[in-house]
């Protein structure tokens, strides 16, 4: 792959690694605007990660002036196929209501056939990637009440994004945890449309962020009711056979999924409790937030899209410890 | 209140500020060995701070030696009404099982007419504080169906105790969260033990802990099903006048604890959504798993044993940031 | 003592403990403006702490209002003898050039008795009480070259301000640790002043700040070139003499200090090797820069000021751990 | 590179990734014992990485079992050049002082040459490391009085190994920042050792390590006396010829380095600052102490070694944030 530029607006012609200062000596490019229709014109693929409510307005721009590229956005404006449930959560008019049907979710576990076909995707959240995969399996509801899910997810400050907050400043976040957005997090009903459509039914479910003293990282745990008597060697087939071809999912056959485990990767990790006493399945996923929960998996689905090898550019192992 | 004597059985005739070393100048006192039966006999309060299963032998001896003395126990050893609960959990034969009875749970918000009249007092775990100061205004079972609890909860590290332990080596438990003991956590039957009675009903739960990189602080996040629909000022009037002579927990209007807020102190926040859509109620509550979690709740007990102003020892607001 | 009021120019008639959630149910009081003359007219003491550049304005205001107030600046603005120098490093003009002569550097340790005498005390800044309590007892010359002194401190995140920076942002700053600001910082010339006052001499010395991943603390190591063989008892013995009227500095007899054992208290712990291989002396100090390093330090000066007991309000042990 | 085998003592026959949980799926073999002559006469190089005072054992069988294998040894067992020395900084015997003559010390930005032609190398220290690469280009002495230097380090906690050590127990390490074995640390013989060749002269030095509240990364803070004025332009000009033929040591033009910017990567960042107010130099530099300073450093050996290019394997960016 050939990165032909990189985009800032609020730092167009510096170089990058004036502001990633690790990238010194590693990757030194200057910065475009996305403005650049030379860029545009010139671009296989293009990245966009934007603000939300900016990649709405820019895809149509850049698919007039470069009808072949393939675009992946990481924001969540093409994530929906429901324009009416985007604009009640996100609390903002959609610009381009007309996208749907042309925009694949990118989850390849899920859709890697879709992907493989798909001259548009939309990377899936960081939550919605942990929850997703690790209730996959289940939500064809024969070991599960699938009415009964909830989603009780912990995710490191990075995740909050590059934005200055009182939410993000060290000395209010470090040595606390909290719970934020109860109820009403935009990711929730990313999360209940894909899992409805494997459910094939409409899934309504709890799902609970919290803010989490480390970097990187999302835990979420998850709890289901079971619907009969089940033994744990039952669950671990089902999911060893559901992620049979899923290279980044591994299933955790006697121990239980750590964010550190998956530093730095694009690794989803998931690990489960059956829970004979309450009648319950406990379901724990991590991932790194910023790898499988936004840019590696953006490569991972460049790789599909473009038909290379799905791990081509993701092997690092996770950075221990 | 006078500190007649400090014992450490390792450590005996060092000075408790060698070991402390944040108490120089400030508590100077040579530890003596609880084998000292001029120390038992001399003591009219004696709090028990040991490892498993050794208060259940220490305090038939101190009963004996000074049968007059009142006791605080912030072990697991003597909060069971059920011997055999606290067997099959804690996997371990109970020495003196006879001790059922003559000790009362020591949680305030809950006994405190017992612990008034009480000699003996079993101090509750960290995790079951924050559970059941969370819970137990719902659990008459008029809000919520009772047999639909889930309660995780995240811990900071200082909770797994002063013994050295991968879990607790800092390398291995920086930048990480993870679940442990799903399904098997020995404060499991002691929450379930204590809401039961307050719901007349035995009560089977979930509960999850998580290792959460800080050094101090329990959120717990508990989600019940509610058996009707509800407004916020309907729970919030419940809760108001349940803990109306609670004054350590403060019930949060109109926003959700973190265990920053109660960093240092005695205090339990507890905060609540009522989720209209998901039909559930979510329930945040934050404590210091060191103080009203361990030392300051054995503290307001004894001020409740002795007749003392209930906040006496306990008013230094928390530390923050 | 008791609490005339609080201001705040941003968040008037909000109450302390919408902002400041940890004094919920502790401290409740509605914030009131800066500009109220009743509030300046009814106080007998008033504790200033603005950002740069605004004490040095409303100072003059507030002497005009009420002559008979006292005042205690926790800014630089009324730190320096020369004022030449404060607008050099601070590269700001001061308002108000005339204060000099009329305010007192409040560092008890050294300046007990004119704080005694004072109405206007300068509160010292985090990094200078740190370094002097540490330099002090050698700065007369007789044991170390004076001019060899080389201050390394490390500081907590909150030593930053509560406002949003970049550099206060969590994932910028936390796994990591830089210096900043090397040989350019503020409260060098501040070190100077009173080092140069001690030791009857103009003392020039290296001050290098770096930022450390926790919320609070400082943490100075500092290295003076002996001027003759010494032995460890030699130096404790001055140390020891230095300090003896001083309740908040704790000379370490065989260990060194570290900012945890000061956390939340208002010592300053000081302790040091005699390096013989190397002929030089190394000092370590440790203070809780939000403490001693800040309000806390403002108390013991009202204390003194008030001719109260100098520890009143102030002797909360640290929060270990 | 084709990886032979991984051995362990105190868990041979499990799998690596038992151990290792991050390396799940991604590389899984049973560990060996040491002791196995088959796997010592199969390798072509070996890495020894043991605890204090092993290595000086093991490398005499391993040296006569397979005389033609390369070994490098990660510890201090083969670095010095004056078995005294060792013996006395080390508080041990050296059981196989006959090492040197035969032993190169493998820091590749001083010893390339040497360690193109070596058989046996000693890889260095962590802290070392980052000392001798800041200060190595002044060592001459032509700037800088080589008498005067102090080298002040803050490193993280890994930097005390995988052992439970109360130093590392995360309640006791967390939130606070301590200088430890001031002028007595076993790697001050070491800097002293290197820097005295490249100086050409016996170097004599301060050297004052602290423990960082952070995972990984060191940052050491270097102080040196200026012979002369200097600009800054002179000394860039100095550290780049130096380093031009160094691929990573990244010498920083106008901003001073971080940890963070380094980690997870060979990178050591090199930065420094001319103070003309104090005619100080004051170098920084910043490595990740288990990549630069351990096995990132050993892979670069072991590519000189071998005639490989020196990058093969170590080319991954830094992980930021």
């Amino acid at each position: 792959v050939k990165i032909r530029g990189v985009t800032s607006e609020r730092s167009t012609n510096d170089y990058i690694d004036d502001h990633h200062k690790s990238l010194r000596g590693v990757f030194h490019k200057k910065l475009e605007s996305v403005q650049s229709e030379e860029l545009i014109r010139d671009s296989e693929i293009i990245f966009m990660c934007f603000s939300p409510a900016v990649a709405m307005e820019t895809a149509p721009r850049v698919q007039k002036l470069n009808p072949d590229a393939k675009i992946i956005d990481l924001s969540a404006d093409h994530r929906f196929d429901d324009v009416a449930t985007y604009e009640q959560w996100d609390k903002v008019k959609h610009a381009n209501p007309g996208y749907v049907g042309s925009w694949v979710y990118g989850l390849p576990e899920i859709n890697k056939n879709k992907i493989k076909k798909a001259r548009y995707v939309a990377n899936p959240g960081c939550y919605p990637t942990a929850a997703i995969l690790g209730l996959a399996p289940v939500m064809d509801g024969r070991l599960i009440d699938v009415t009964s899910v909830i989603v009780d997810s912990k995710s490191g400050i990075s995740g909050a994004g590059r934005g200055l907050t009182e939410a993000t400043h060290y000395p209010e976040c470090n040595e606390t945890i909290k719970a934020y957005n109860v109820g009403t997090h935009k990711h929730t009903p990313e999360i209940e449309q894909v899992l409805s459509a494997v459910a094939n039914k409409k899934i309504t479910l709890s799902f609970t962020p919290h803010l989490t003293p480390m970097t990187r990282g999302i835990l979420s745990t998850m709890y289901c009711r079971l619907r009969k008597p089940l033994e744990h060697g039952d669950v671990l087939a089902l999911y060893k056979k559901f992620y049979k071809n899923a290279p980044f999912v591994r299933v955790l056959e006697d121990w239980l999924p750590e964010t550190k485990f998956v530093y730095g990767s694009n690794y989803c990790d998931v690990g489960f409790v059956v829970d004979k006493r309450t009648k319950r399945l406990v379901i724990v996923s991590a991932i790194d937030n910023l790898v499988k929960g936004a840019s590696g998996q953006a490569v991972q689905n460049m790789n599909i899209m473009q038909g290379y090898e799905e791990k081509t550019g993701l092997e690092a192992p996770p950075l221990y410890p």
